[in-house]
C-alpha cells in the first residue's frame, strides 16, 4: 500500500488495480485519506459525491449547487425509456438492482448524453473567446459551425414536451445567487443565456435551455469535466428508476408488455408463406 | 389525468402507465403533487429521495439519517465484484452509464441483498416480540431458529475483512443520537445490539454488526420496507462505481482483464485431445 | 497451466481464474481439449454450445434435438419485455451490445424461467417414481402438493394468448422420434404429457404445454441441469431480441417511449400542493 | 394487422410497435412469413438466425458459413473482460441472465467492435476499387490514410496475445472452399489477406489477421451490414460466457473479486488526513 510501483508479482496484481479513491486495511477504511467514521455524521452525501469523484471536499456553496443539480433530474415520468425499461424489468422476475441496472444502461448518448455533450459545447465556446466582450459572436459562431456541420440539435436547448422547461428558469436563478455569493463565476451561466438568444435570433423562434442546459451549465461551473454530466445524471435518474421500479413492483404486474395486453403490434412484413419445397 | 379508469382505448393505453409518482403538462412537472421549481432549491437530495420513494416530505431528523446512511456505504475498493466490473467495463469501450449499470447489476443478494435481509430479520424479530422486556428471548429464538433451518450467516453481521467495521460504531451512535432527539425510537438499534450480544454468546466469539446491519437499523428505524434497503444501497454505491469507472477512464487501458497481461489463469480441464475419427 | 494448486503467489492468482474449459497459449486455443482449428469447419454451432456446457462432444442425434430447441424459441414479439426493452434501448443512443444485455437482463423467474422450473419440477416427478406404472399417480400427486402449497401456475403449460402453441406440438413430435431413434429415452415426454392429461382433469379445461414446458422436455431428455434451461433459453431469445433492436436502429427514432408520443400516463397520485410552509 | 398505417388511437398504438419481423395470432407465429411448426425442424439454428436478422432464408452454402463464424469465437478465457465479469457476477447471486447480461454489455467498441469496423474498413475499400487490378494500390492508400489520420490499430489484424491466430488461418481456408463452391465471391478474402500483405511491407514486420479480421471477411462475403458483425459476435461470445458463468456457479465462490481475497490493491492517493476544522 505504497506509491512505489513493484516488481514482484504480488505487487504487480496489486498494482493491476490500483487507486486513489480508497485505501483500506482491517478495521480502517479512508476514502481520499480520511477515515469513514469521521466523514460519516460530518459531511453530506453530496460532499461525498464530490469527494469520490474529484479528490478533495468541496465548499459549501460548491456541494449545494451540485445537490441542487443532482435533484433536479430525477424523474421525467413512464414514457422516458429509462424508467418505462426499469418498471418492465421487475415485472419479469429480476430484482430491483437489475432492473436499475437496466434502466441506466439506457441512458445513452441520446437519452441521457445531453448534459456531458452542453458541457463540451459550453467549454468550446468558452475556449474561442479571446475578450470577455465577444462572447455573443463565439456563440453565434459557434452555433453556425455546428448547423453547417449537419448538427440538428443543440444538445440541452429546446424540449419535445415542454414550451418552456420550469426546471432551467429555476436553476438558472440559483446559479445567479451562486454567482452573486461568490461560489462560482457564473460565466457558463452566461454562455447558456447567450446560446437561448442567439438561437431564437437566427431560428426566429424561443429554443429554450432545458433542464440538460441548465444542469450542464451547473457542472461546468462547478468544472466537472464534461463524461461526469453524464454520470451525474445517472446517479440522480437512478433515483427515479427506483422510484418507479417499486412502485411497479407493488402495482404487481407479471411480463409488463409496453401496450396493455389485448392490443397487438402492426405486422407490416411478408405475408403468409410456405418453405420452400414444402 | 384523472383518478378513473377509462374505458376508451385512449384511456387503457394511459392506465397502462399510471402513475402517482409524477404528473406533467406541457411546462409542468409534480412530483407527489409539489412543483419542481418549488421543489428545486428549498428540499435537498436526500429530501427529493425520500419524497420520490415514499410520497410525503420527510421530516428534517429523518432526512439527515437518511443523508447518513446514503453517503456511509458509497465504496468498498476495487476487490468488491461490482466496482471491478465497472472498471473493467469502461476499458471495453462501453459508456459510463453502461459501466454503471453493470456494476449495480452486481449487487445481488449476495453482494447487495444484505441490508434487506437484515431489515427483513430486524422485523420478524420485532413482530416476535410481545412485551418490551423479552427482546433478550426473542432474539435468542429467532437466532437459534436461524441456525437450526440451515442458514450459515446472520445478514449485517461479521466481516471477511474488517474485525470491527468502523462504520457501524459511528452509524449505531447517530441512530442514538437520532432517537434521543425524537427522530427514531431506537427500537432497531435495539434489535441489532441485542442480536450481537446474543450472537457473541452464542457462537464464543464477537461477530460484530457491519455496514449493512447499521444501514438496515437506518432503513428500519425510518420505515423503508426491506427491499428499498437493498434499492437505497444500490443508489449509495453507485456514487463509487461511478468513481471507479471514472478513475480508470483516466487511467486508460484496453480490455482490462482481472489480473496484469502476462498473467493466464490455471487450465484444470481435459488434456489435449483429437477429434474423434480425425 | 497444470492440475496442481500452485503455492507462490502467481499460482495463486492464476488458480483464481481456473477453468476446465478454455486452455491457451501463444498461438494454441483448446476448447475442452480440442484444438480450435480442428472444431472450426469439423462441428457445429449446437455441438459447439454442447461442448462447452457439458465438457463433451454430443452424438449427433443430441446435437440435432439441442439445436431444435434454441431454433424453436427465438422470439415473442414486441409485446414481450424483454424484445420491447431492446428495442427502446436502442434508441437511446446505445450500441447493439448494450441493447442486448438490456433484454436479456430482463430473463427473470417471471420472464425466461418457467423452462428451468419445468426441468426441475420433471426432475421431481422423475425421482419421485418408484415403479415405471405409477406416473399417472406420480404426477398427479406432484399437481396436488404444487397447488395446495400456494402455487399458481404450474411452469410450462398454458398461455394467456395461445390456446395451443404450435410449437409444443411440433417440438413433442421431434422428441418422439428422436426417442424412437434411441437418441433421448423419452421419459420426459412422458411426464410432460401426463402433466397435461392430469391438469385438465384436475381442472376441468385444457391447458396445453407451451413452449417451456416443450423445450424443457428436450433440455430434460438430454441431460441439461435446470439451471442451463434458463441459459439456454437465453441464447435462443437472444437472437429475437437482436433481431428487434437491429430493426428498430434502421427504423430510426429517438428516445422512444413505450406508446406514441402524444399520449401519457394516467397520474393517479397525489393532487398539486405546495411546500409546507411556502 | 394489415400495412396501412391507422389513424383511430388503437391503430396508432399498434403502429408504434410495429415489425416486419414476427406475426402472431392466437395459436398462430410466424417469423417473415413462415409458420413456426414448419421452420421446426425444418431448418436449423444458424438458418433461423440469418431469417431473423435478414428477412428471408439462406442458401445452404451461406448458412454453413454463418455457422462456422458463429462457432469460432465463442470464447476467449477468463482473462477477457466480458468472461471475467459474468464469472464475477454470479458469485454476487444474480440470476445466469443478469450475468450473461453484464458480459455482454462489455462487448463494447473496444472489447468486441473490432468485427464490425473490420467490414467497414473491407467495405470501404472494396468501394474505393475502380478496377480489378488496382486492390493492392487501393488496400496500401487506405492503410496510409488510417495510420496517417490517427489510427493505431487496423481492426481485425494482430494480436497481443497470438503471435499467428489459429482460428483466422483455418477460417480463411474455408472461406475459400465456399468461394470454390460458388457460395460466396471470395472478394472480401482477397481484401482482407492484401491488407495482412500490405501491413507487413508497410511496418516491416507480420501483423496477421485475427479471429475478428477472419470473421469479419465472413460477414461481409455473406453481405451482412458492419453493425450486424457485432451483434452476431455478440451471439457467439454468449455461448463462452454462459459456459464460463455456468462454471462459476459450480465451482461456488461468495462476492469473487478479480483477485484471491487476500491480496488487496494498491493505494496510491493522498496519505491519511483529517478533515478541515477537526
Amino acid at each position: 500500500m505504497t506509491n512505489d510501483p513493484k516488481n514482484d508479482t504480488a505487487g504487480k496484481v496489486q498494482d493491476w488495480w490500483s487507486t486513489q479513491i480508497i485505501d483500506m486495511k482491517p478495521g480502517e477504511i479512508r476514502y481520499r485519506g480520511y477515515a469513514i467514521e469521521e466523514l460519516i455524521g460530518n459531511i453530506g452525501y453530496a460532499e461525498m459525491i464530490w469527494l469520490m469523484l474529484r479528490g478533495e471536499l468541496p465548499a459549501t456553496g460548491q456541494a449545494e449547487l451540485l445537490e441542487i443539480a443532482l435533484m433536479s433530474a430525477v424523474d421525467h415520468g413512464p414514457q422516458a425509456p429509462g424508467i418505462a425499461i426499469a418498471r418492465m424489468s421487475v415485472t419479469c422476475g429480476i430484482g430491483l438492482n437489475n432492473a436499475l441496472a437496466s434502466g441506466i444502461n439506457a441512458l445513452g448518448d441520446v437519452h441521457g448524453g445531453a448534459g456531458e455533450q452542453a458541457v463540451d459545447f459550453y467549454n468550446e465556446i468558452r475556449a474561442g473567446m479571446t475578450k470577455e466582450d465577444d462572447i455573443e459572436l463565439t456563440v453565434e459562431r459557434a452555433l453556425n459551425t455546428f448547423f453547417s456541420t449537419g448538427g440538428k440539435y443543440i444538445p440541452g436547448f429546446g424540449h419535445r414536451f415542454h414550451p418552456v422547461d420550469p426546471r432551467a428558469t429555476r436553476l438558472l436563478e440559483l446559479v445567479d445567487l451562486a454567482a452573486g455569493a461568490g461560489h462560482v463565476t457564473g460565466e457558463y451561466a452566461t454562455i447558456g443565456r447567450t446560446i437561448e438568444a442567439s438561437l431564437e435570433s437566427l431560428k426566429g423562434r424561443r429554443i429554450p435551455m432545458n433542464i440538460d442546459g441548465a444542469t450542464a451549465v451547473i457542472y461546468a461551473e462547478l468544472g466537472f469535466p464534461a463524461p461526469l454530466a453524464r454520470g451525474l445524471f445517472c446517479l440522480s435518474r437512478s433515483v427515479g428508476i427506483l422510484a418507479h421500479a417499486w412502485e411497479q413492483t407493488q402495482q404487481g404486474g407479471r411480463n409488463k408488455g409496453p401496450i396493455p395486453r389485448d392490443m397487438i403490434w402492426t405486422y407490416s412484413g411478408h405475408p403468409p408463406r410456405k418453405l420452400p419445397g414444402s
